[in-house]
């Protein structure tokens, strides 16, 4: 049994999404980021960093999304995410997945937690400014150069549908316009109406 | 025959050092960032994101470190690199690997390249004087819950020694001692006593 620790707004909801896809055995457990849960010391026992997403198995923790998300595809290969053994492949997936992990979610939390690059009001006010500037850009640059399409990598769906669709949800929130990005609001849109995105869009609203 | 783009005091060091421990058949170009080479056109045409590393394959570029590094050790199963198939074990690596690329190197890139993420001097001189700071916090972590040893993940070595040994190599530069931390003081000195790692720097510094 897997246990999926997560929160709501966060990129945690690409590791979410792609358990569903994998049909696995798995648990969540939300923590409240308005209650400062992430730093709570229970918590800071299953992830020292104090973020999510955190995925614990029989093994041990598993942390960053780019992590769980390949975790999750090798670990049930069946699935829809399938199990890629070709090094170039994953690759592409790989690289896919760190430019949003380091880029594209690093110039989205300038605009929500810049006090952990700067101190002072002035300097947090000119990050957050920016913020439309840059997410812009990154998604200019996935949009020209990066998807394939249909899905990111081509035909193949792969760990960058759901970590891509989660991360292009936060672009309306950043002062961006997706339609500016005709591949990319396509497939928000197609991924919006998979049925398994649609059951984890609904656990995370209840309660 | 791969071809590494690399920069000088970057962090394509990584995959150069990987490049050498895998004995990969390679040939490095390096761009010079004072001549602002990274932004060419002809180099836009190898990686339409301006920075270093690309690994130039047979079926096409690869960019990321963290993607680069895994499709260097899953390519040469036979080196000491290693070629993981075990989910997990590879989880811990790339988990690894995603921390330092998407926090620990992007806490760096602040002292540097503020200029990406704010307009106007005094953002710019807030977030660079705030490096010491987060890059300390960052290898505190890493020294007190990542760090297994002798190795980053134990008595293996993995594609975190040559990433580590990369980035620990910019805390002078940023102001930290790296004697605060001595599981990554002592791994720093391990990996530069290394032949492969000796070559690379040796390469590097050339002409």
């Amino acid at each position: 049994m897997l246990t999926l620790y997560y929160a709501r707004g966060t990129c945690a909801l690409a590791s979410h999404i792609a358990l569903e896809y994998a049909g696995a055995q798995y648990r969540t457990v939300r923590l409240d980021f308005t209650k400062e849960e992430q730093r709570a010391p229970g918590y800071l026992k299953v992830n020292p960093k104090g973020r999510v997403p955190a995925l614990v198995t029989d093994r041990g923790v598993i942390t960053e999304t780019p992590a769980i998300l390949q975790f999750i595809a090798q670990s049930h290969p069946q699935s829809p995410l399938g199990d890629v053994a070709d090094p170039f492949e994953l690759a592409r997936a790989n690289a896919f997945n760190s430019y949003l992990c380091a880029t594209v979610h690093v110039n989205h939390a300038h605009g929500r937690r810049a006090y952990r690059w700067a101190d002072g009001d002035e300097a947090i006010a000119a990050m957050k400014k920016k913020v439309p500037e840059t997410m812009g850009g990154s998604f200019e640059l996935i949009e020209r150069e990066m998807f394939t399409g249909p899905w990111v990598l081509g035909d193949r769906f792969s760990t960058c549908d759901p970590y891509l669709f989660t991360i292009a949800g936060w672009l309306k929130g950043d002062g961006v316009d997706i339609e500016r990005f005709p591949k990319v609001a396509g497939h928000y849109r197609r991924m919006a109406a998979e049925p398994a995105v649609a059951r984890v869009l609904a656990m995370q609203a209840e309660g």
